[in-house]
């Protein structure tokens, strides 16, 4: 069975523009920080921008030149955090190579912090504390698998992929539902048996094709992470062989439409509740 | 092969004192907060006051009466947050039922937290962060593994026991060491399973004779977390059957004797950390 990631965030949008049409359109405004100028990188923020506006949700985009040091990106961060009009903010990654990710990150008021990827946010989320904000792809994840109504409870969860981003606030989503969950990565040494016992597999690689059939148990369920460029195509792909794959799931996701838009959909979630924290 | 804590700690002692010695002792102080009077706990706040003192840290014993409030023990952790000669910090765990473990430790400035408990230092760790105060106990296993120069890279670690004081920041050390982290816990439906593959395998349950030795891979690294009140010898024991289980492994942690004094030369190198980062 698909989990249909466009269905499910399409649904979460509606109700968050019902909720936000009911209370007269509040003031929320979902700051977005773009550096430098991959074509991809724009092509989202500008997606994540027309969505928020969809529901009534609204935000500049500030763009920085790539040659813009870490120093000039966390200046912007501080600005933001102390504009009051600033419900929340986020910084489109990846960010050019010399800057440092992990300053940027953690420049970010915690709770202004609409992706949910500052160290604190993560801390909280293993804390198991309410008003951890969780990484807006990790959400969307448990978002799509709470609305097919999976329960997570006692299950064999593998995570490929360890990022701050992704990888271990899952960890984190999943523990606290009760699964017993594995996190494998580049270093692990026999990968495929590992995946081979999870009742529920996740692959952030960004790698075409780098879960194959017989990664995968009959009746898993496998969630579709990782994306990269096919060159053959021009397309941006998946990591799982869905077409040999997909038969041997009980659900899966499909890519694009699946867990993409539900990271969209979560960050609104995320800014939204900011806005009903801090009012 | 034993991992000799008790050796262990006695060295990163001596050392500790070498340095401060050489250094002509500086004022350092952990303070503990002890609330209630349950005898264990005040065994442990003696011990951990007791080993600082030898090694030159001072620090005062704050005793709360067991029916503090949640408030009356933030209170005092604010007042020495705000105390410039204190150090280092820490509450002894456990607490008297009434009061909210969570809004206790996160009231301890990250920044002297000397046992490693609050959630930002948790995502610091998860984060790879320099700054980043790990759990005692967490890192006093750490140091016990690298002190015997066992490499975790690509090891498969398994970890029964998901507390956010031991389980998780292990799981954040052990990831960071590239080994394949599992966690399991009271909903872990295979466990015996999950831990026959385990190269590392640490238990944090608190039930003597948990661990057995059909838990066990030949030539596995055990480490023995967990203790309690064995009823009928009214001693402490681990969770390990380590009559059964020492002749598989290649190395094993006895109990007590093993991660016991690591936790408290831990707590110590902590302290010292944080005095150099902050004088």
């Amino acid at each position: 069975m698909i989990l249909d990631g466009k269905t499910t965030s399409q649904k979460i949008m509606s109700e968050l523009k019902a909720e936000l049409d009911k209370n007269n359109q509040p003031l929320i405004d979902l700051d977005i920080i773009l550096v430098g100028d991959d074509p991809s990188s724009r092509l989202y923020v500008d997606l994540k921008q027309k969505k928020a506006k969809d529901i009534g949700v609204g935000g500049k985009i500030h763009e920085l030149p790539s040659t813009s040091t870490t120093q000039d990106v966390v200046d912007l961060i501080q600005k933001l955090n102390n504009d009051s009009s600033v419900t929340g903010l986020m910084v489109q990654l990846p960010l050019p190579s010399p800057i440092d990710r992990d300053l940027v990150l953690e420049a970010i008021d915690p709770k202004k912090d609409a992706d949910g990827l500052t160290s604190y946010n993560l801390g909280l989320l293993f804390h198991k504390d309410p008003s951890a904000i969780a990484s807006a792809t990790s959400f969307g994840i448990i978002k799509l698998i709470e609305e097919y109504k999976i329960n997570l409870d006692g299950k064999n969860a593998v995570i490929i992929g360890r990022s701050v981003d992704v990888g271990l606030p899952l960890f984190a989503l999943f523990n606290n539902r009760n699964a017993t969950v594995t996190i494998c990565h580049s270093h692990t040494q026999n990968l495929i048996e590992i995946c081979q016992k999870a009742d529920v597999l996740v692959s952030i690689v960004g790698q075409k094709n780098f879960v194959t059939a017989d990664f995968v148990k009959d009746g898993a369920i496998v969630i579709d992470v990782g994306t990269s460029l096919d060159i053959e195509t021009g397309k941006i792909v998946g990591d799982i062989d869905f077409n040999s794959v997909a038969p041997k799931c009980s659900y899966i996701t499909p890519s694009p439409s699946g867990v993409g838009p539900m990271t969209i959909a979560s960050l609104l979630l995320n800014t939204v509740e900011i806005y009903k924290r801090n009012k």
